[in-house]
């Protein structure tokens, strides 16, 4: 088993020890490199996005670094919640636009569609890294969201494509969850 | 939503209509495009295969339709049983020896490696498209394999790499496990 792989299962161990056992579909989510949008279709029916916050924004340090990007690139930069009859996850992206081909660039930016269901449309072959996983206090933004003060699991992933990183994602969710 | 997705989803009803309802653990089995192995890894802890088959033979005529071959291609055969403390699926892969490339193409051959995990150690970018869901009987010979006279749930895929059917999988998984 490659080393982050079992990073990410220990950490998610050690998440249980913490808050007690996961359910089977909260450790999925944790470490799949499936398509979450697939997941939560199967779940709950077909999901969709609403869209927080989508603006283009020249890459500071941090993103540069995150992404193996030159400062000031320019990316995408979207908040999503993915949601069927109720809100399921809480997605930010990172996107640099000069990575993306054209018809998927209008995609991504002109239509609430999410992200798994743009890569099956273009047939676009890639590989997800799973980057980390972690338990995180809510915010107000996410209090308000999910109508919870429960505690949240929350991971980090890259979406790989033609060997760079196309995408950026972090994913969160409540712990009172997907708890069956 | 694509068709092939929708009916994939549709098929998964049919079979709860039929048999009682499905866990989500089942649910996410039967449609996910992510590595099985990473989701049987996260449930179970490290999972390793017991290959029960492996050989090569030439491409009759279904399955040079199911992967889009000539007839007569040289294809890599193999039955495995992917288990933890206890045979958890059961999967048939068939891959045409030329579309493999040398490094990997040892490493499927020689060693008891689940594809998934193949497929990440060499950075493959894919895509997996699932063809088909369905319930069947079990045969003695599952029956055997799993210690259950249950109905099974099976699902066909193909793993896509370079616009080519670099895998066809059969997995199988007896319907009274991964109720949880």
């Amino acid at each position: 088993m490659r080393n982050m792989d079992k990073k990410i299962f220990e950490d998610i161990k050690k998440i249980e020890k913490r808050l007690g056992s996961l359910s089977s579909t909260q450790k999925i989510l944790l470490a799949t490199d499936g398509s979450v949008t697939t997941i939560l279709d199967v779940l709950t029916g077909h999901v969709t996005i609403r869209t927080l916050l989508q603006e283009f924004r020249a890459a500071d340090a941090d993103v540069a670094d995150l992404l193996n990007l030159d400062k000031g690139t320019t990316i995408n930069y979207r908040v999503v919640v993915i949601e069927g009859k109720k809100p399921l996850i809480y997605a930010t992206s990172i996107i640099p636009l000069d990575r993306l081909d054209n018809d998927f660039k209008e995609d991504l930016i002109r239509a609430d569609i999410p992200i798994g269901r743009i890569l099956k449309k273009h047939n676009i072959e890639s590989r997800r890294e799973i980057k980390s996983v972690a338990v995180e206090e809510a915010n107000q933004h996410l209090q308000e969201i999910f109508d919870t003060d429960s505690l949240m699991l929350t991971r980090t992933y890259n979406i790989i494509h033609k060997d760079q990183i196309l995408i950026w994602l972090k994913e969160t969710f409540p712990y009172n969850m997907f708890r069956e």
